[in-house]
């Protein structure tokens, strides 16, 4: 059993409280604006982040509660079951999951984004830029 | 101090076995294979994944000595620090890496990937389908 330990760098402030609520990708919701809060001592990570449009959030699906391997998906267009690994479900053996969200502001330890699915107090593993020309499959 | 505690899924086969040979980004190695192997309890977790022509793959940086906040990035065009959170630098405060892969075969718990730049042992903690539509950058 090999053990990889993470602390959050920060967290979400996010308009969704409940799993209900919560879209089921950021893509539905570019219009919602949410904060992250970069715990200070982070915060000097931040420099030079505001060259870029977009970055990639990663977080912990802190209310997810065990993992599934085969997910019902019937809302996918295609109905039985699925493997977690071909789905964005939250319960998953490792709940990351993965956000490519618009940065607006940066004050700070403060980070202003848009189109946002994670839910109010969700922690924040990493951020990542966001570069299209990095991408294989574009 | 909120510790957030996961085991991977299994493990990367690449002929990458030094940080000195491994490329900085896979759309740079676009022609290397390499393997995933999944632990076999994990692998229902991959039914239906074969709908996908590409993976995101999560990984966990296992060579990654500390971090850094700020990152000497000469090489990015631009020169002088920049904040860890605008690069790929494998020394982060949680040290996950990101590539997104072309998925060539399945195989029982074995996974055929191309366009690799990570080491080989590298604990893979998550997979999820890479779906383009589902992208709203481009």
């Amino acid at each position: 059993m090999e053990a990889i330990t993470y602390s959050p760098i920060g967290h979400i402030h996010s308009p969704f409280t409940s799993k209900e609520e919560s879209p089921r990708q950021s893509i539905y919701t570019p219009e919602v604006e949410a904060l992250i809060d970069i715990k200070p001592e982070f915060s000097p990570g931040l420099l030079h982040l505001e060259r870029y449009s977009h970055i990639i959030v990663l977080f912990h699906f802190h209310l997810a509660n065990g993992f599934e391997l085969l997910v019902e998906k019937p809302a996918g267009g295609r109905s039985g079951p699925r493997g977690v690994f071909s789905t964005r479900s939250p319960n998953r053996p490792n709940g990351i999951g993965l956000s490519i969200v618009e940065l607006l502001k940066i004050e700070g330890p403060r980070l202003t984004i848009r189109g946002v699915d994670m839910l109010d107090g969700t922690p924040v593993l990493d951020i990542k830029p966001y570069d299209p020309g990095l991408n294989p499959a574009l």
